[in-house]
């Protein structure tokens, strides 16, 4: 998505060989006109999903879950965060493990807000080894919903995210796809660049 | 506002006579019609504040926040919250007690977006006892920026945070004013069944 790949480039601070810091317009400051331009794009992707519900993750993924729902007419859930759960009779619940972090935290979502009627969109705003879609995956496959599809703002393609998840039989869709960040400079998949 | 007023009656579910829990549409499920409305129904009450940038507090905020960001065409900003914040140079930070959590965090913005020449608008779903709200004022103070307003989703009006903030010489909006939640019901002030 050209609109998405030139604010990267222009905006984004390449940290290391693995980190890409976006805070200037997707997860700390937000450019909301981006937000909904990226809204748009995924549902256009998938338009034809017939996702009753988009899922998310705290607080990243909002921004551009709203705006899908928003664009596809249905609610978005988001799943809380926390260190460690107590009372979870009402809750799916699964575990996510944060690389950049080094720590694992409890994801969860009311079992009031998903059930087997249900085809989940999953939102998020990176993917890199996958394991915020995984968790968010086995929360659907525990309420018995359908998910039809993984759609992620910026792919670490250079980690192995996409492939566990094409391996569990997801279709994702990425609106920028990052090859490398050597010295200092996001590079994209060659097919991405004429997006 | 009476979409609000009418999903609140429909959908709040009041838990005590101070309690209302709005997860089916605002804080944890969001209906993103709802959050766009909500977000032109402050931008028309703000348009004449020359607000350059809308505030928030990661989650429940990020919602109406950045649909009042678009519609007011600036950047929306949402504070991390954090238990405890050890690398804190770059970071302006504040201090927020939850009495519903019993705990104390701190919240935080990088001082690269936020300076005396910003007019800040802050935007959040509830306001009680003030405390959020007083955090992010803090926090705008700090950078030196003005604030134009305060923008809520949810006012419990029967708690003393709009008093707090009004002796700080804050204008407030609420799109909701709950009168009081006694019987399980959420009665509204009586200015506000009108609108």
């Amino acid at each position: 998505m050209k609109d998405l790949h030139d604010k990267i480039l222009t905006e984004g601070i390449v940290l290391s060989d693995t980190v890409l810091k976006v805070d200037s317009f997707l997860n700390h400051q937000m450019d909301p006109v981006l937000m909904l331009k990226m809204g748009r794009e995924f549902a256009e992707r998938f338009k034809e999903s017939g996702a009753t519900k988009i899922l998310t993750i705290e607080s990243s993924g909002i921004g551009p879950a709203l705006m899908t729902a928003l664009e596809l007419g249905v609610p978005m859930i988001f799943a809380r965060k926390r260190k460690s759960l107590t009372l979870t009779e009402d809750l799916f619940v699964s575990k996510v493990y944060s690389f950049t972090k080094q720590e694992q935290t409890e994801i969860s979502i009311s079992k009031k807000f998903l059930n087997s009627s249900d085809t989940v969109l999953i939102i998020d705003d990176f993917l890199a080894n996958g394991q915020a879609a995984s968790g968010l995956l086995d929360i659907a496959e525990q309420s018995g919903a359908e998910v039809c599809g993984i759609g992620i703002v910026i792919e670490k393609s250079f980690q192995d995210g996409r492939k566990k998840l094409e391996e569990k039989g997801c279709r994702i869709e990425s609106l920028a796809r990052i090859a490398s960040l050597g010295n200092g400079e996001a590079k994209f998949l060659v097919e991405e660049t004429v997006g």
